[in-house]
């Protein structure tokens, strides 16, 4: 028997289970499911318990050590519950740590969707071996994470670096530096409404201002990074999340506001670099929420 | 035998030595001697020197553990030197910790003093048993350190809450939060130019200029603080530091700024108080940088 961890990636808007070895490779991807589909989180629940119980009943060989979950934030101090959020509402408040136990012996531990992408970077990808890792998905929202010692640092009432709603500018950080931002400037340029993913493909494609959109995007990044370096004196900031794909763009604008600030020690040490460890970090992230990590 | 530490307390006018015992409790502080008096870091690691000596000569029962110096930062990574600071210049570049070790076998560590400030009240003062403790000391300057686990966060470069020189309104933190600050408002106010002490005590006796002087201070801590509570979440934020005795002011307006912010768990816990540890947290915390802390 082997052991292995179950990853739960739970999305604003699509969920889904991985399993994941105790090196940290994953080792298969369940299939995506749409949370719109479901009415209430017990259901939900269900349905990804379900595809947990698939998977070991084709794969004898593994031996279940725990499931780790990743959720949108801000959760409870306890980490079981996902406080009222914008993003998932029928999860409010709902026990999800209780309610995926109910149905296992091995621990469930849970964490929101930007600690665990960043323990999943720091541990196992852009960060390796790496003290101090300062993690964000850029996706419809923006998330934010801090690993220091190869641990989540949640504060003191478990919502650290929850920055996308830190005051910024006319309103906070996430209304500038997140998808919807970046869909608002390309509206702003052109007059014309497209997702996220489409402006990406424009920008690739060498669309002016698409990657204007990319670029202001990158400058609020930047200026939204300042306290990050003062306070926090990351060794990596590692971009993640959909548009993570954007990341030239975002770079070209966000490291000059940065590289103004440094330090002699923190010149050609401290990075902005994107993630390594692709779709598959959210499950991986939430993986290595189970105790007993390896080194 | 008694073990005891040496704390030395060096700041930007003044600097000074005291001796504590393994519980935090101070035993025995030394004159202050002014840093100005001084032509060269070596001399006045000298006069530093000597004051040790003739302490532990009058303290025949005491035994020296260590030696830890608190000094006005940026520090580079190793904790040896001092960078090029405004502050302090004879200190520039000069090797602190080796210039005390030739005199000593003991160990000598050394950490900036807002670090060592921010430690001081986490182990024995305001912050005592907490987790996550964001310290400032309000002096000339504004320094910053946070304490979590019981050890100071130095971030990846050593200079993690360097704050007080992160950029902010049209400047940095520090032009709007320091005694000097707090010196021009009250000039701005009145056309007269005093320092911060006679601020304090104009203040202390009722005057209205002086208070609203404090209250400007205070205002724009409260906004320098939201990305601290945003990305650190601490339990304590702590001030210290010779314009601490103006705290209510201070706090008056900055704390409506931080209410705001604060999630459900944060509420009625995370607070903005005063030092505890009053003119001896310096050295109270510098001595407790030495290895083999008690619990």
């Amino acid at each position: 028997m082997m052991k292995v961890r179950v990853g739960v990636d739970l999305g604003g808007t699509k969920a889904r289970i991985g399993v994941v070895d105790e090196a940290g490779q994953l080792l298969t991807l369940g299939d995506k499911i749409y949370v719109k589909d479901f009415k209430s989180a017990a259901v939900l629940v269900k349905a990804l318990v379900r595809d947990v119980r698939q998977i070991f009943r084709a794969n004898t060989q593994w031996e279940l050590a725990g499931i780790g979950i990743g959720s949108p934030g801000p959760l409870d101090k306890s980490r079981r519950r996902v406080l009222n959020t914008p993003n998932l509402k029928i999860l409010a408040y709902f026990d999800l740590v209780e309610a995926f136990a109910s149905h296992f012996s091995e621990p469930v531990v849970m964490n929101n969707d930007a600690n665990v992408f960043t323990l999943g970077e720091a541990l196992y990808g852009a960060g390796r071996g790496m003290d101090v890792v300062y993690g964000m998905t850029l996706g419809t929202g923006f998330g934010n994470g801090l690993v220091y010692r190869g641990e989540i640092f949640d504060g003191a009432h478990g919502v650290a670096t929850e920055y996308g709603l830190a005051p910024y500018a006319e309103d906070v950080v996430e209304h500038y530096v997140s998808g919807r931002a970046l869909e608002r400037y390309y509206q702003d340029f052109t007059n014309q409404k497209l997702v996220g993913a489409e402006i990406f493909k424009l920008a690739e494609g060498g669309d002016e201002l698409a990657i204007r959109a990319f670029k202001l995007l990158g400058y609020h990044l930047g200026k939204a990074l300042i306290p990050v370096v003062r306070l926090i004196d990351p060794k990596m900031m590692i971009i993640g999340g959909s548009l993570a794909a954007g990341f030239p763009w975002i770079y070209e604008a966000a490291w000059p506001i940065l590289k103004e600030l440094l330090w002699d020690d923190q010149e050609d040490s401290l990075q902005l670099v994107p993630a390594k460890l692709g779709d598959a970090a959210p499950v991986i992230g939430a993986a290595a929420l189970i105790p007993g990590k390896p080194s």
